[in-house]
């Protein structure tokens, strides 16, 4: 089964009619933190709510507790984070073939790097392959070593490709900014590439973890 | 002489007060592609603006060529990134004694990168203990390897600690979450660190590049 798990950032970088669209499908419901009172709020139940809850008035937690079944409570010293514990819950114990995350970007950076750097530890990698992170200007899923054939995806007119560790002969073929080869012992983003005439873009590479950000601009610039 | 920077990211990251306070002090001023066209629309003349300005309308860039002495045109096709060029103009030709940089956070997430990670690179590593990126929620200072004392910042709760690269022989020491020669091969994000008691925390590191982010949670969830 597949699962949506929403954490919890910035309700302005959800992308539009994300909630609505929560009501017509049948996706497995994570809700991380105060991500799951934003769920509850908009009459949606997750399946399951994760996170030590402790930013939340007890009158809010209260909501959450009346209405989800499976309620994961961390420890605030601990050493798993909130968004770590989602990650074991919804691919351990509930077998997810792949989760889409939102709500992980934005506000607090320390935030936004603990869940983009979360797939790099040993124990996360093999998930990395099965998440997308999404705000409503990016799409970024992740990469370990091989060839990936990286499709163009419908509205996002950037391709931002960015080694978040170390990487031995990293090539992008087939974009408008191909590169060959490239091995660095630090984290570099080359953004900002696009697709060609809508073909695929190839990424190869033989160590390190790899971002694609599908990427975009809003269109309140254009009126600015 | 002190330097702020403002770059294309979204407007509303900016901290509130930011262009007033600009109106009453005398540092010197670059913008970096659309940032160049926000300092000159609220009454502001950059000292500097750099940019392949391909995002503006022909009418939005003769603003900013109207009144900018220093314009540095950069290729779209190029080996430095608009940011880049900026922080070597800002160091190498206006000899700055430090930066703070805005608008580098938020929207574009492969920016964000570009602009976290470009202190990485060996040629721009001298300028990572001189530079502060800021928004709403966010003050990013950059660390290089030895024993800093990292003070607490009126106003922000919580100290992420992050290397963003390998990192050997890493300690926090007087922090609520200390933290004893910890080494990695990939980053880490260690979030939700708090100071105790208005103390320093003591950062020691033998190899990498730290990242301290100072941030707060907004108001506005008090009141969800």
């Amino acid at each position: 089964m597949k699962g949506i798990s929403l954490l919890g950032g910035p309700l302005e970088l959800i992308p539009e009619g994300f909630f609505n669209e929560l009501k017509y499908n049948n996706q497995f419901l994570l809700g991380v933190d105060r991500g799951s009172l934003f769920l509850v709020e908009k009459g949606l139940t997750p399946d399951v709510a994760v996170g030590d809850f402790d930013s939340l008035k007890k009158a809010e937690l209260a909501k959450i507790e009346k209405v989800v079944k499976d309620i994961r409570y961390s420890n605030p010293v601990k050493d798993l984070t909130d968004s770590e514990l989602m990650i074991k819950t919804a691919f351990e114990n509930y077998h997810l073939t792949s989760l889409k995350i939102y709500g992980a970007t934005g506000g607090r950076l320390d935030h936004f790097l603990v869940n983009l750097f979360t797939f790099l530890k040993p124990e996360f990698q093999i998930y990395a392959p099965k998440v997308t992170l999404i705000d409503r200007q990016n799409v970024i899923r992740l990469f370990l070593p091989g060839k990936h054939h990286i499709k163009p995806l419908e509205g996002y007119s950037y391709l931002g490709i960015v080694n978040l560790t170390e990487v031995k002969n990293l090539s992008i073929r087939g974009a408008k900014y191909p590169l060959e080869n490239y091995t660095s012992a630090y984290p570099v983003s080359f953004a900002s590439n696009e697709f060609v005439a809508d073909k695929s873009v190839e990424l190869y590479f033989e160590k390190g973890t790899i971002a694609v950000i599908y990427s975009k601009d809003l269109n309140r610039f254009a009126n600015l």
